[in-house]
């Protein structure tokens, strides 16, 4: 499929892609020679206009039909093949494999949301009026949910299917009636493009208004600035740094009409290693962190970023875990990131902690070429934790942090200090349980995902996620970005009183 | 009772009642001898912190538990006997009968959030895990509720037990498992104190931590910003004007840490008359809305603000509602308002509308003393309407607007112009169905609420219930201030992977 490196406005690719930007190759490191246009305020204009015209209809739609949409584009995005495959693996430098597992979530997500639409699931509560009831008679009364309109979605670098062009934000948009702009990332345009592509096909299938969907591609921070404080955008999903989120919250928080602004933003995870847990299966323990913190080269909003053990530095359990894992990890190959300013950033922020008072590097992976990074440990104790500030932030990438604690009231410690994150695990046995049961109680407070005896990477898209949590974690703690209930972001409750049956939705009759 | 005047900090009463603020006797239009404190930026901190230690042991208090403590604050309510009636109607002005009734809605707002938390509603999503899953194991997930942590509530001035000391916000908080720290209205302190020390005799009776609830009583404005603003409160809500709701929203956007603003403002309640419903029933629909404008003097935040009527200036059908209306307000008698300072708003906001172009007063209610307010009915066209923004701003108080449309093209066009309002109500006939039909589905779109042939006042506390709706209605368009719903404002969700039972909350357990 020729790649057109336009922007697809409510069915129309437009666009001058000479003066834009170039697509890079991640695998290899080179610019891939696509010109991709950057939008121009015009057309982001445009976007939201015709997506705030397509609102009327779309957001009458049956949720049989929004279903039968959503499944359409999960089809049409299986049948792009391996050139979608190809092109991600190449933009993103990602696996074949991992795109392809992510491919299958993509499609699934909107699955799920299908299916939730079909069993009319969320339609709301029914009290009917008791004329009867005494002082005064109760009216009938239904609560049903309207999609809030327009809807401004961010790629994420790390996820160029499921956190992108029709990820998670799409689907749950989509999925609660609202129409949805699209900002590509300019790491994966090109998969976008394809993406995009297959909307378009399953809008024209289910014969819908082109206005429903939109792609803006580009560079400039002038057209996410565009998109958050346009007057007709009513929600806006992001995934990214916490950086990128607080510029965008800040303009979110200037407009006269207050919105949602769904920001996930990152987090460090932290992984508690129980007194008894190290000291049986540390080495083990130490292994399976190692493999997690692989995944992606780190690139996942759930990589295992502290490691909390207890023990003290000359002890033989807290030897043999941080020995096992430097083991582990010096034999770990080095790789390119997601782009070339990632890397950059990476090697800046291992150099920078490499500097800091207080913590040693433990050890570090395999070298590769100037292009690629290498995974990275470092360790600290908890009076250094408590007092560098810098070590509560991300890392984005494959480094690791063991704080050691000398007790599990240390470890206590740790966690009134931590701040919002979206996961914690808790490694512990048996015999660990009755400490592990008040940290747990603690810890909950701090976490949108609280796991016990498994790594966090890996997000299960169902209806009993939760993917969000305590800032810094996400921007808006009461909602997740990943499973089922993600929908409930795109929509609001409105109450029907008295409403004759010819006026009420479907899913509210009787 | 001897009121003490002080504000309620964790249990202890503190605070110098000479050089604070005196109560005012609304009825009679006189101070009351009664000094009221000012809360010291010392007694708000020690409030919040003693909020946030208590917040240890009340979020892990059973549902069962709170549900007790619920029951017994509206049980110790309903023993404050005459005084608390009495004290009410002093400081508002509002009649006997009224309050009587406020009070049963409280105590039954305290006893449904109750019978939600015994019911076990709300308690989540519960998937096991499945070993066999292909190509991964599904791990076993539960998704739970979190409480926010504190919780600052600003009393209503027009609602001094339902929206204030135990009102609908401080009782979902409480349900929810957030403690709180209320900000008392200074139109009627000594019934916030008289509320208060119910609670803080439920506290006792149910042996909770006093941190749990905390009154501070002050006019200073110092005292909002400190409670919105505090690093460990970590929701509020608020019922009152745009005007202070969005001042403190701004206050919050400055936080580093964002958190929820439920602050629900105003509403000019559009009331549609259908034109065949107008032919057939115009004088007895301008009868109703004027009973229903009347009701507290039109301090309601549905009281019907803006009527919108089809017809020519000279047709029948628009003379004989417009007369009618005319007619019932000239007998209506005058009233005071809340405060003072309502009460010269209210007057200055009438002598304003006079002066408007393209506006004319069609009649006023019964004159007063000059203490008192009367009642005012004006008229107008549609493009006035659409030209004069002011006219979408309500007026706290029983003043409405017609707004004459010549057909139901320009009633639509009215739709468009509307701002988000907390209700709206269609008035038709069976012939106006189809009509209706199209008008409700844009108007839905505008309003929280959508009601058919019943008036806006008087809010049902039930599970169905939607109080709330686009801005300017409130400022969280996803939520509701009134009915169970409202629990979900002070909690958030959290998911509970691979947990063993030991380690889960109990409603999560098999």
């Amino acid at each position: 499929m020729t790649i057109t490196g336009q922007n697809l406005i409510a069915g129309e690719w437009s666009g001058n892609t000479q003066g834009g930007f170039k697509a890079f190759n991640a695998q290899t490191h080179c610019a891939i020679d696509l010109g991709f246009a950057e939008a121009t305020a015009l057309e982001v204009n445009t976007a939201v206009n015709r997506a705030n015209e397509a609102f009327t209809t779309y957001s009458q739609l049956s949720a049989k039909k929004r279903a039968t949409f959503l499944r359409v584009i999960g089809a049409e995005i299986l049948a792009l093949g391996d050139e979608l495959v190809e092109t991600a693996c190449g933009e993103t430098g990602l696996p074949a494999m991992r795109i392809q597992g992510e491919r299958g979530r993509t499609i699934g997500q909107l699955g799920l949301f299908a299916d939730l639409l079909e069993a009319g699931e969320y339609q709301g509560v029914v009290e009917q009026a008791n004329n009867d009831r005494q002082p005064l008679p109760k009216p009938d009364t239904r609560l049903g949910y309207l999609p809030l309109g327009v809807v401004g979605v961010f790629a994420a670098s790390n996820f160029p299917l499921a956190f992108s062009t029709a990820g998670g934000d799409t689907a749950s948009a989509l999925a609660a009636g609202c129409p949805v702009v699209m900002k590509a990332h300019a790491a994966h345009p090109a998969t976008a493009e394809l993406v995009a592509r297959a909307i378009l096909k399953a809008i024209d299938t289910c014969e819908l208004d082109r206005g429903v969907f939109s792609l803006i591609q580009g560079k400039n921070y002038a057209i996410a600035t565009q998109i958050v404080t346009h007057p007709l955008v009513k929600a806006v999903g992001f995934t990214g740094s916490e950086r990128v989120g607080m510029i965008l919250q800040a303009q979110i928080h200037q407009r006269p009409e207050p919105i949602p602004f769904y920001g996930e933003l990152g987090s460090i995870n932290p992984q508690f290693i129980m007194p008894n847990k190290v000291a049986q299966d540390g080495a083990e323990i130490a292994q399976g962190l190692v493999a997690s913190l692989m995944m992606g080269q780190g690139q996942f909003c759930t990589s295992p970023g502290v490691w909390v053990v207890v023990g003290g530095k000359d002890s033989v359990n807290y030897q043999t875990f941080v020995t096992s894992a430097s083991e582990a990890l010096v034999q770990q190959i080095a790789g390119v990131m997601l782009t070339p300013a990632m890397c950059a950033s990476y090697k800046a922020a291992v150099a920078e902690r490499k500097t800091l008072s207080g913590v040693s590097l433990l050890s570090t992976g395999l070298s590769g070429n100037e292009q690629e990074c290498s995974a990275s440990l470092f360790a600290t104790d908890l009076a250094t934790f408590a007092k560098t500030p810098l070590l509560q932030e991300e890392v984005f990438g494959f480094s690791a942090l063991v704080v050691r604690c000398a007790d599990t009231a240390e470890m206590m410690q740790f966690v009134t200090l931590l701040k919002g994150n979206l996961t914690a695990s808790i490694h512990g046995l048996d015999s660990d349980l009755a400490e592990s049961k008040v940290l747990s109680q603690r810890l909950a407070h701090k976490v949108g995902r609280l796991i016990y005896n498994q790594m966090p990477t890996g997000v299960e898209v169902c209806a009993s996620m939760n993917h969000g949590g305590p800032f810094p974690a996400s921007t808006n703690i009461r909602t997740t970005s990943v499973g089922s209930e993600a929908i409930t972001r795109f929509r609001r409750p409105i109450c029907y009183q008295n409403m004759p049956a010819e006026l009420l939705p479907t899913l509210l009759k009787d």
